[in-house]
């Protein structure tokens, strides 16, 4: 008689068991129970679960992108450095402050960058371009064109556009436009608790001395690492025998007191370990067992179950292969159970091809604010152009292309490297 | 006579900008005063402010990493399909027990993956390639080499060996091989407490509702995120208007009572606003403001001091100008305030140059673990080789390269691209 440990012939490629996994999930029960209300303070790269639409304009006034003079635009129309136009200076708008005075033909106020146009103004002259004749009027010596220097008060946001959708994962500037329409609290989804039981004859507590043919619990501190990595709650269950009843008790626990989200088996070593932990998942629930082996070096003995909604992942457990496999098939988990939209969270850096030209100064650092998109596998990185003093524009962008100090621009096409945000 | 703004002529690149911060900063005097102690549980992405040796060895008995037979090597040797030898069967191993038995010439014990060998054996016979004859003697079937399928009692781990470094940044696997070893708690630097004033006569909190001519502060949102992003403590101190005396205060409560290692003023929007600022950090300190105006668009207008070892940094005050400065020079800042050895962090993927050829079987995805170098400003992916059931290949490692599943390999001399730890 040959004694032989069960052979993994039908392993599975990464992306069916993904997909498999997938598809005996339902997430909409899980997004439905899991919400809370919490602080902006705390918000960095929790999920919403609602829509944001603001009801307000932003900035909510014209405002000056420059320190100089309101204008009404077309008292600048033909004026140049050698025919200069005479201006009566009636104010100067205090920074916070609605004016309260208005300009007609002929007349301009002093303004300071962020200040607010007075009515009857529809530019800025940059004070560059000002010459000060004496206390009560100005000789302008460039032409603006209507709304120059200016952000209009609904450039930014207008009020009733959605302005963050269900699913987004908030980023900083994310933070900083809610701020700005004066939603300190919102509505996300919980964060994703994930239980981890390591099992094994051989090992013994992380604090506990162990004797010969024992090993210390390293897999439930790197998983548990991994899991605060990914922004989700790691709950560790201890050290459970490889004996069925123990291990099936065990994972009933988490299941019906509801302590975790999903569980995480990692595994003992053995043959003999990993075929508890095959048992006890075939007869928990249904649908059970959905991948058993991955065509995966090191973690093909991966075991992927679901059990009442709850996905279980039997681990391998070498803390290599097991880090690995939780890579693979864990770390996107609370990004769905929490319908995030956002897919490349993982990889910071990615390479795309431009789909305009920039252009940019040699002698200094720029940084380009770009949207990703991808089109029949490919990435495209799109620049969104506009005043930097919109939060939108940071707020619509995927990431930001570098273009160095002695580069002048990029051409379209060209290779470019997106440091996501 | 003409008014014009401080033209910012002599701008500072970015390198040099660094390179004066770090020059007037002493770290040593930070790290010396800001150390605790916590639970490796709370580890992740802290830095380690002592090296950390092992008392132990690791695994600390000779483990099988096979399920089969532990032998003495010298029976298999000539052994092979057609000519196998007969050892006669005198024990079983227990996981996690220490064996009660010893191995002569001709013996062989059952053992699992984990188990440790018994004294006299020195390899382990697949149960591939072993056949069960009776009760008590087997036929087995292939040599085996002296340790093949064992890790040794001191090969993840030596005795006496530094295994993590002062100054660095722990990830899963690091917090992995200190519960390896025992050290459930451990000393680490502080976390970094970075100050945010907003300043601005038009700017209101984000919770009150602005009149014409206000805006809510976003600045101290988006900044906050970014800190915690990079794993520090944001200390919000709210808004100041642009008086020196004012701004002045709320610094000097800052530094006086140690709120925080360093401070970031998010500058109102005008060159009224930044003059306040300069005026204030020309005055407080020794050695004062080291750059003002960088070669970087957008975010020009930076101010960069440093007044009694605090770093300070006059950000612009358009929201996206002041994220893409705090990224460039704040970003950095809390790593090195804890000497940390790690300059990568802030892009997970980076492209390499492989060192040496990897073999791979087509038909399943395989990840190698790669200790990345850099010479002559080339980075380099060095494959680790070794079991994967050592902890002590992920530590040394950088991170990991993917081989897709249909491919058979990679050349030395090809580029990769490296998923950073």
């Amino acid at each position: 008689m040959t004694i032989m440990s069960k052979p993994l012939l039908n392993v599975t490629t990464p992306d069916k068991a993904i997909y498999l996994l997938k598809n005996h999930l339902n997430f909409e029960t899980y997004k439905q129970k899991n919400r809370e209300n919490i602080s902006i303070k705390d918000a960095l790269n929790r999920i919403l679960s609602k829509n944001i639409q603001t009801l307000i304009n932003l900035p909510g006034f014209n405002r000056s992108t420059m320190d100089g003079y309101a204008v009404k635009a077309e008292d600048s129309f033909g004026v140049s450095e050698s025919l200069p136009s005479y201006l009566k200076v009636v104010g100067e708008i205090h920074m916070g402050c609605k004016p309260e005075f208005k300009i007609d033909m002929g007349e301009a106020a002093k303004i300071s960058t962020g200040g607010m146009l007075p009515d009857g103004t529809n530019a800025v002259v940059m004070l560059e371009y000002v010459e000060q004749v004496d206390d009560k009027n100005i000789e302008i010596r460039k032409s603006v064109a209507p709304w120059e220097n200016v952000v209009r008060k609904d450039e930014d946001l207008k009020a009733g556009e959605i302005i963050l959708k269900k699913g987004h994962k908030l980023r900083p500037q994310d933070i900083g436009i809610l701020a700005g329409i004066g939603k300190v609290n919102i509505e996300v989804y919980k964060k994703p608790k994930i239980a981890i039981i390591s099992t094994g004859n051989e090992i013994i507590a992380a604090k506990d001395t162990p004797d010969f043919g024992q090993i210390r619990d390293i897999n439930s501190y790197t998983l548990g690492a991994c899991i605060l990595e990914m922004q989700a709650t790691p709950v560790y269950k201890g050290i459970v025998k490889d004996e069925k009843v123990l291990l099936e008790k065990k994972i009933k626990e988490v299941i019906e007191k509801k302590e975790a989200d999903a569980i995480i088996i990692s595994g003992g070593s053995s043959v003999g370990s990993r075929d508890v932990t095959l048992e006890v998942l075939d007869k928990l629930g249904k649908p059970g067992i959905l991948v058993h082996g991955v065509s995966v070096k090191p973690g093909k003995p991966t075991i992927i179950a679901v059990v009442d909604n709850i996905p279980i992942f039997g681990l391998p457990g070498h803390p290599v292969s097991a880090m690995i496999i939780f890579n693979i098939f864990v770390r996107a988990l609370s990004n769905w159970l929490q319908g995030s939209d956002w897919q490349l969270e993982s990889d910071k850096q990615i390479e795309a091809e431009i789909d305009s030209n920039i252009a940019s100064d040699s002698g200094r650092e720029e940084y380009v604010r770009v949207l990703l998109y991808d089109k029949e596998g490919k990435y495209y990185a799109k620049p969104i152009l506009g005043k930097s003093g919109l939060i939108s524009n940071m707020v619509q962008a995927s990431g930001l292309v570098k273009i160095g100090l002695n580069i002048e621009g990029v051409e379209k096409g060209s290779k470019v490297m997106v440091k996501l945000f």
